[in-house]
């Protein structure tokens, strides 16, 4: 096991307004973190980079590198992914010159942005910084357990990509929405991109994952809620320890199980079936137990996309019943229900 | 979460024999390593390399290099620990002549080895290899939750430093000796050395801990047994996530408990109350039946060295009856209690 680490600690941090890059892909698949970026953090968007007239359109203004540092954009988010993962080499010679024009450029792909030909050459011209959203900072602490001032709710699921990210998002706007002082907590990739700041928690080095859990959610106000990113699912057989280190380390006081109720296995893992919200509950409470004895489900966040209106209402009382807590499907209805919950039992 | 990796694994591995390097420390302290390489592999030891006649004497012929080499040493491997955890500067020439005489260095210190002065240089010019025990091989996957063929036992424990390592060398040992084809998998840095090979399972991303225990514990004959060493503890508040992975991804279909009767808390973690033998036990078969649904606690290891001699007994018959397995002392009493409960449960 490691020794506490003495360095300083930090999260991944980057400032904005912001472009989005888009490079050469043509169609909105490719393009979900932009589009992320550009739905969640409008304001702080100048407009969009792309290569050529037949990229996908995000819909916001087409500006040059020289354009959007005089808009005052601080950052380039490359907002799409090619096949592979890997930046293409015919988008680097736009990335160099945003980045000698002082931007500093953001990705979350595979492979450093350092090692593209020139680009870190560019950035020492223009003095702009490289940030690889998929690499823990360094410094991060063994994880103590001490018990931090704020309130926090996690979201957690019953497999990997059911809402948890989108769920977060939209809680921390409906609490802040409702007078209540909420931050969104990222821990994905997309998730610090939206953010700005974050962990990415599944990169972490496994010794120090509850550690960074904590350094993302630090000591606050009485009353402030961190609303933290939840990651995988803890009866996923593949990424369990990443769901446990994070719940432990977040030591969450509330938490919202996110759920796709047409999904039947683990996905991708086909000899695994899908725990019930029930099971997530009970596991949630019992492990989350260890550094929040008070630690309660508010409520369930249901994907009903697929689920023919005529049997949607009847489908989210079910859940809600069930598990006696607010269900809703946020994307449709928002998570006010779930604000009322929280405030109802923490009297925030 | 990452993406399924296509490269090829393999696991930390150096060749032997090979030769313990004590530096220039004075106490047994200090060279716990070194005594744990001479107790488990003797005949495997050509002997020891003592930078000073005031230096501890592990009980083994002193050589130098070309002496080591001659006598078909393959390694030397660094076994005591210098205050800080980093090589001294001191110790630097000797490793060099080393090196420069064909043995691969093996080192699970702070730091790597490549980092020090003329090293790498030495371990080109000799042909040898430098080899840190703390930096896990890459290409690891992530977990699948196959099941795999062999039977597993892996130890668990009350906390960190509580006899897993000991009991599961204790164990193999027992194992072969009644007939039992058995495997040591090392998942810490002295425990690898032992083994000679091994991952540093806490020192691995998060992502990857499941499938790191997969490939440390492949496919086996039907009646192999793999005696996995266990890490952290399933209630420790820092290091619970290294836990999970490695019980999740092991799929054990046994585990023994370890505990240290004497102990009221997680060492170093005051705040957090000891668990219960019964608490971990119950805790293991509730995250373990997630890959294996047969999973079940075959014994108790007890560190008894505090223990009044005349309350030995007793105490050992209070556990054992308390969890329904045999309670053993592996260091006073071997495990071949543990190994005949294992016989009968699994007919092997």
């Amino acid at each position: 096991m490691a020794s506490m680490s003495q360095s300083p600690v930090s999260v991944i941090e980057f400032a904005t307004p912001f472009v989005v890059f888009l490079g050469d892909i043509t169609a909105e698949t490719y393009a979900k973190t932009g589009v992320g970026l550009i739905q969640w953090r409008p304001g702080e968007c100048v407009g969009q980079m792309r290569l050529s007239s037949s990229t996908f359109d995000a819909g916001v203004p087409d500006v040059t590198a020289a354009a959007a540092r005089a808009a005052g954009a601080r950052s380039l988010i490359i907002g799409s992914a090619a096949v592979g993962g890997v930046v293409p080499a015919g988008w680097v010679p736009a990335l160099c010159e945003a980045a000698r024009a002082g931007l500093d450029i953001v990705a979350g792909m595979h492979g450093r942005l350092a090692a593209l030909p020139g680009l870190a050459e560019a950035a020492a011209e223009g003095g702009a910084r490289l940030i690889d959203v998929r690499v823990p900072p360094p410094g991060l602490p063994v994880g103590t357990g001490r018990k931090r001032t704020g309130r926090r709710v996690l979201t957690v699921g019953t497999d990997c990509a059911c809402g948890k990210k989108y769920t977060a998002l939209q809680l921390t706007a409906d609490l802040n929405r409702a007078g209540v002082d909420a931050t969104f907590r990222a821990t994905g990739q997309t998730g610090i991109m939206i953010a700005g700041r974050g962990v990415p928690i599944d990169a972490v080095v496994s010794d120090f994952v509850t550690g960074a859990a904590e350094v993302l959610s630090p000591d606050a106000p009485a009353h402030h809620w961190d609303v933290i990113e939840g990651q995988g699912g803890l009866f996923h057989p593949g990424y369990l320890q990443v769901t446990v280190g994070l719940l432990v380390g977040s030591q969450p006081d509330a938490f919202v199980v996110c759920h796709d109720p047409l999904r039947t296995h683990i996905m991708s893992w086909p000899d695994f079936a899908l725990p019930g919200v029930a099971d997530v509950i009970e596991r949630t409470v019992l492990i989350g137990r260890l550094t929040n004895p008070g630690i309660r489900c508010v409520g369930v966040s249901l994907n009903t996309s697929k689920i023919p209106a005529g049997e949607r209402a009847r489908l989210l009382a079910r859940y809600a019943e069930e598990s006696g807590v607010p269900c809703v499907d946020p994307l449709i209805d928002g998570t006010g229900a779930i604000v009322a919950e929280i405030r109802r039992r923490f009297s925030s």
